[in-house]
């Protein structure tokens, strides 16, 4: 029932919310419609069902081993990358005349959004695979494309991407591992990389490493960063495997959660030669890096949301079978105990799930959305737009849904109870699983520089005026008590955005950028309650009374209620530069 | 090394915040003083170091098995509890003439916590068994004392609080367990009791229930349940054992963390007869049953705030050590990266650790204190006015450190990264083990019932009156920025009340306790807000320039200018009777 429930409420996104059939006007998109895209919906939901949840729990239960020198996984992983691939997900957005699908990304998102939810762990392989294959796509050359990605696509082979090291995690400026030119124009590589997720398995022929490194004699820094293809063993022109690359297992991580994805520590080239190809231009490793990364960042995203999902229908099947209590004003213990559903304090706590759920998934299939129009819509004023939006959005889409999700699955842990701090129920794992998601493909805090630091401020801010365009379009003319909460949000935000303007002008950027995590927690907070804004809208265009409209309604009332009013507190922060964290010496702590 | 700073922190606490010293003045303590409790503090710290930490983790990655029809714990547990009892800590609190060491309650609770932060979940089975002894000492027959107290002391039998059943988790009105009269004047028992802590083991020679249970033919509801002491073998008049008494394992749960304390359900005489003994009067067991829960749920608090302060330990070490990135102004990648703690946003996330675990331990040992006072204080009035505050502060001292230690612990996480994450490192296992705490011995939304329907609004704001005194006392004179911040927020708790109290009397009750778990909330952090500005006056009286009176300022500091500003708009929703929750049908979610 619970998946019945995700699938619907994907299509609710895509179609009511944000009218995907528009898309199908498009030259990119022509002789697509709704109904195709439907079916590639039912599609993932039948795949995510058969293949991805039967091993869910157990994959968690029985992490990764090694056994006679390999890498085991669980029955069933290996196969459910295989239908994934066989149904043709892994190159669902690329051309048709590439191999692909030629679906929209919104499509394809929705569509892996319902396997996140059946099992992260197993999702983040053809996640990572379909990441490195789509940066491969737009910055290799013809020959390293054709050497790669047909087997990516077709899940024979895997990837990962290996940016950190043991001393280099969020300071990638550290890195240590070297690349040395060979005389055939491909590179040596020597050094440790960890943390790589999917970096070992038994789950494809090979595993294809995108390895950040420094070519000897680079620059410092950043700016000496190139990125190479590694794949474990080597790959000829045609495809077919040659001798082991040494790319070498150190060891396997134990995680909290997100069990079933390997996570390891891997050695280049200690026992012998390892051989990388360059991608791209020399130095240039973290710009194309950070296109895949922004891409990873929303999906990473995108995952938080579908566990917090995921957990809130859980909670809403139990509260409303679970019996306990009695209404607040009538405590006769003559009458039966009521479904826990009806006490206000588990529906504060219901509502928070869904307004956390499904304001964080709304906001990812959003940014989907902004992907489509910045590469194929027909009018060139709205790409552009649209990749300023998004460029902007990026780190809240990435860090509300991975901040508020793991919230949202506490929640539903104390919806069910002791039940929920079983094993016998899911959300326990979810709260696990979830936690990762403020860590990994940049910490949250990293995102808060981002927006603050980059993404904001910069061109005068421009991307903010650009984003507040749209939201006023959204909501002009409305006038109910909760979208006056949301303007009054927004227009606290542009007070602050005239204190900061100024402020980084006037070269105190470093002071600001000391509250830049309550900045980031402000501004989501006021994102968020835009989409369930827009979302409730658009459950209310069928009709105001039905029970979905009244529920979208009450989670944006809710969330209006008792989320907004954090938002002022926080910006004051930001705006007096309040020196309590920077002036503290962690010594005296 | 950790550990060494935890035990300071206590220190610091008794003897500097809450002057511990004064206690040896009363006649009660006659012959007692500071040396004798810090070598009790000091037999706690090598006890927890030698016998509890050792086997922490193991107990957590192999929790409790089923061998031969016997529970089977790791190694390290049986001898552990044999210590703490050997070390006279089960009767630690008890009078010297009934076998105790007569020590006061916050010696005990602050030697205690060590043992919960070094192993809480093997610390839970003296914990049970010591609040099983005191309400046997407080209400039992002279025969029922006789024949277990000994033993409870002595450790020979542990002890379990059995309230739940698979139906009635918070809602106590409905157990089902029934007592029926027999000749002897004992009762014969059946029924099923679930999420019993410490229910099934190899630990001792008996485990002793306390079982609450209703009489045949007693009134329906709490005032119906009567409270009966029902060890699992029969226990002589001399403590010999007899045979099997038919408490019978139906199952061991499996939980996410506090792995290392069995949780069961048991069924009462299925398989043949199950005796107890009726403690106290016929159906007044939920009143004894309070007297031992809120004692409970101040230890529940310590054990959450112990699990934050080790948790940030962790972390202050982690972040001293690591060097990543470089200062916001000041970029060069030639300079080496700075350890981590030099980042502003590092440090928001160590002075909110700060701020929640030493400010809940605080709260935790303020209440100990006042447990002294209310049974041992010279002063009648005294012994009165302290009960009354005691009875206001328990639902806070058991909510807040359970809601905001387990966000220090997720703190403690992000600090480490990846790291944190994994299960080399003991914040991840801090994390799921402290999540159990907003769950048992009352549910924090239980907690939020309790202080606004009952405690804060009965006696027309009595004891809410005393404790405002007390503050005002404490703070009086003061007037630093985050004192000022301080006080604003009791006076807005001020006008709630005003509002609160006459919604009350106009009947309003139940509307109001819609919002019961914000005011919670609100009233939690002034509570919390009180304590480390008193921490940090205590702190500042050996000098306001040593390191640690700064971070307890900074602590203060950083507290009042993020967590205050949250109070008004909690108590906003409260005072209107914000109607979001109450008005949703969860069948519209």
């Amino acid at each position: 029932m619970t998946i019945a429930r995700r699938r619907a409420e994907i299509e609710f996104h895509l179609f009511d919310v944000l009218g995907i059939d528009e898309v199908s006007r498009w030259p990119a998109f022509d002789g697509q419609d709704g109904t195709a895209w439907r079916s590639v919906i039912d599609t993932a939901e039948q795949l995510a069902l058969s293949h991805f949840a039967p091993h869910n729990r157990e994959a968690d239960h029985r992490e990764p081993w090694i056994e006679n020198g390999k890498v085991r996984t669980v029955d069933g992983v290996k196969e459910a990358i295989a239908a994934f691939a066989e149904a043709g997900f892994m190159n669902a957005h690329r051309p048709v005349d590439e191999g692909g699908l030629g679906l929209p990304w919104t499509v394809v998102q929705g569509a892996f959004a319902l396997f996140q939810a059946a099992n992260i762990a197993t999702a983040a392989y053809p996640f990572l695979t379909i990441a490195a294959a789509n940066m491969l796509s737009a910055f290799g050359t013809e020959a390293q494309k054709v050497r790669f990605l047909p087997h990516l696509g077709s899940g024979r082979f895997l990837a990962t991407m290996a940016l950190s090291e043991p001393q280099a995690g969020s300071g990638l400026a550290d890195i240590r591992t070297r690349a040395r030119p060979l005389e055939d124009g491909s590179y040596a590589l020597t050094g440790t990389k960890q943390w790589i997720s999917g970096g070992a398995h038994a789950l494809s022929d090979t595993i294809v490493h995108f390895v950040l490194a420094r070519i000897e004699g680079a620059p410092a820094g950043v700016k000496g960063i190139s990125l190479f293809i590694v794949p474990r063993d080597w790959v000829e022109a045609d495809g077919s495997l040659g001798a082991f690359n040494n790319v070498a297992l150190v060891s396997l991580l134990h995680k909290m959660g997100y069990r079933g994805t390997t996570s390891t520590i891997l050695n280049l080239g200690e026992a012998g030669l390892c051989r990388g190809f360059l991608m791209g231009e020399a130095h240039r490793g973290l710009d194309y890096m950070f296109k895949m990364m922004n891409e990873a960042r929303i999906g990473v995203g995108l995952g938080a949301a579908m566990l917090a999902l995921a957990g809130f229908h859980c909670a809403l099947d139990y509260c409303a079978t679970r019996r306990q209590g009695r209404p607040l004003g009538d405590r006769n213990p003559d009458q039966p105990p009521v479904p826990i559903d009806q006490h206000p304090d588990v529906k504060h706590m219901l509502l928070a799930q869904k307004a956390y759920a499904e304001g964080s998934l709304g906001l990812c299939l959003y940014c989907a959305t902004l992907v489509d129009r910045q590469q194929r819509h027909p009018d060139p004023a709205t790409r552009q737009r649209s990749g300023v939006l998004l460029d902007l959005l990026t780190p809240v889409a990435k860090s509300f849904p991975s901040a508020y999700g793991p919230k949202a699955n506490d929640l539903a842990i104390q919806c069910l109870g002791g039940y929920g701090y079983t094993r016998d129920f899911p959300v326990e794992q979810y709260y696990r699983d979830n936690r990762l998601n403020p860590i990994h493909e940049g910490t949250n805090g990293i995102q808060a520089l981002d927006l603050l630091g980059r993404k904001l401020t910069r061109d005068g801010g421009d991307a903010y005026r650009a984003l507040r365009a749209t939201i006023h379009a959204d909501l002009d003319g409305r006038s109910e008590p909760e979208i006056d909460e949301l303007i009054r949000a927004w227009r606290r935000i542009d007070d602050a955005m005239t204190v900061l303007l100024v402020s980084f002008s006037a070269g105190r950027a470093a002071d600001c950028l000391a509250n830049a995590s309550a900045f980031l927690d402000a501004f989501g907070l006021a994102v968020i309650a835009w989409r369930l804004a827009v979302q409730a809208h658009a459950a209310e265009r069928s009709g105001k009374d039905s029970a979905a409209a009244r529920g979208r309604r009450q989670a944006l009332k809710w969330f209006a209620a008792v989320e907004l009013p954090r938002v002022a507190p926080l910006l004051a922060l930001v705006e007096r530069c309040d020196p309590v964290a920077a002036e503290t010496d962690a010594a005296w702590l």
